[in-house]
């Protein structure tokens, strides 16, 4: 068991916001400003969030507070019915990239995708292998324009629980794996995306952080497990109220040299219905008390 | 890709009901009756369905019908708060094991448990590691006992969305771990009940499938998994209305060796709403079309 090496007791200058924990509470730029004024120095955006503020209005207004990006939310969704579709998703992952790279952000977090269609309930195949394979190509093209223009790609494993639907990659091994695969030079274009909620219960989790070592760990999530989760997806916890050993897990996740921001996303039908002042005050409590 | 080596269009001779898949419905005399008069030659029952229905009640009933069964549900739940708590715990195992004597059971099947008190939104404690740990020696121990009667334990890997409450053994590699660690000699005292729902979306899963062999894999069950899935619990779907591969899945099985049952096991707020005779006609039906 790794002791945490950096303390947050004292500060969350380590902390990060990812903006859909208060989406419907705040458009995007009360979220930046409401973040600036309690010294948050870095969220993680979606991109319907940024797209309803404007691209450059946003970029513009975190240079002002100096604020950072934890990452960008998202690109992948690679699998598709049609080669037609196929191509339209590696377009729709190039406009992600150039986004991203507009914004600062330190990567872009790829939420693979799987079965296409089985979000709307209308699956246009069920082969997982498909998918994976499919989701392998995807990212291989994407790889291609992102090393170019110098933004690193972060696969993040999904819980299990959501591989049919949002990701057909479940576990950090099977992430690692394709880093592996696609840029075995370690190279810091491909990593990883670790968030607590999808990969705590993996009985390989501590041997796979290790494996995945500094130039794997792009990004790192938290939020929890709660008992009981009522919902496969709108229902995580803060921190602290589930069952996660955030603590750790951070130890893990630094003694394999990470020193990146603690980045908080919570889906929560719960915390939408809070004011948004009250929940961004809990994360930074939390943040420093029990993650 | 392994293609099936039985056909189950012609017959349904290898089909068996796990008897929560009606147990709202009707009780287990009930339910023996109406898979007898369905040909139906086997059934997993529920340790308090037997109880409901009498032990030597229920052992004279399958005799009369000649009916087999696939398991019996369930033993384990070993990790504890405290000491008392575990020697209960082993206690209830060896009378599980009994039962299972009683009644023909090829195998005990084990959930295994996890954080103690979870199920009850209650946690006495948050280290998944510490129920591994004691998930290990509490299968010890039963093992033991299990051995001098001569009935083989099953572990059953469960979905990791059922990681804090349910069971700390979420993968197939995992389970099969325990099983090289436990009988290293593959005598046939410890394997493992492979239920499609759980381990579907595991991209180690052929492999491990092959690893488990014939002495490993005691028991397989089925049913689907639905776009989208409503409850963490109780939303299983009729296998052929989800996107499980359950051809792939029962080619790989039967490629390692296996030639028992296809055990029916659904949990479902919907089908308990049907009649029992409509589910039990429908898994006759699906269990030929597309299992």
């Amino acid at each position: 068991m790794s002791k945490v090496i950096r303390s947050f007791e004292a500060s969350h200058q380590w902390l990060s916001i990812n903006t859909a924990t208060v989406r419907r509470q705040w458009t995007l730029d009360r979220i930046i400003d409401e973040c600036a004024r309690r010294e948050i120095r870095a969220i993680s955006p979606w991109r319907d969030q940024v797209q309803a503020a404007g691209l450059q209005a946003t970029a513009r207004q975190l240079r002002a507070h100096g604020m950072q990006l934890s990452g960008y939310c998202r690109g992948g969704f690679f699998p598709a019915a049609d080669e037609a579709g196929l191509r339209a998703a590696l377009d729709d992952n190039r406009h992600a990239i150039d986004e991203a790279m507009t914004l600062g952000a330190p990567c872009l977090v790829l939420v693979v995708g799987s079965l296409p269609g089985a979000l709307n309930g209308q699956p246009a195949y069920t082969s997982l292998a498909r998918a994976r394979s499919e989701v392998r190509d995807g990212i291989a093209a994407t790889l291609a324009h992102a090393r170019q223009v110098g933004l690193p790609l972060a696969i993040e494993p999904l819980h299990p629980m959501q591989a049919a639907e949002r990701a057909c990659v479940n576990t950090l091994a099977q992430a690692l794996d394709l880093c592996d695969e696609l840029d075995p030079q370690r190279s810091g274009a491909l990593g990883v995306a670790l968030d607590a909620y999808h990969v705590w219960w993996d009985p390989q989790l501590q041997a796979q952080i290790e494996r995945a070592g500094r130039e794997r760990l792009l990004a790192y999530h938290v939020c929890d497990w709660l008992t009981p989760t009522r919902d496969l997806l709108n229902d995580r916890g803060m921190m602290g109220d589930g069952v996660i050993e955030l603590r750790q897990l951070r130890g893990w996740v630094e003694a394999a040299g990470y020193r990146g921001f603690a980045e908080v996303e919570i889906f929560s039908e719960h915390w939408w219905q809070r004011p948004g002042e009250d929940v961004l005050d809990t994360c930074i409590a939390r943040h420093r008390s029990v993650v």
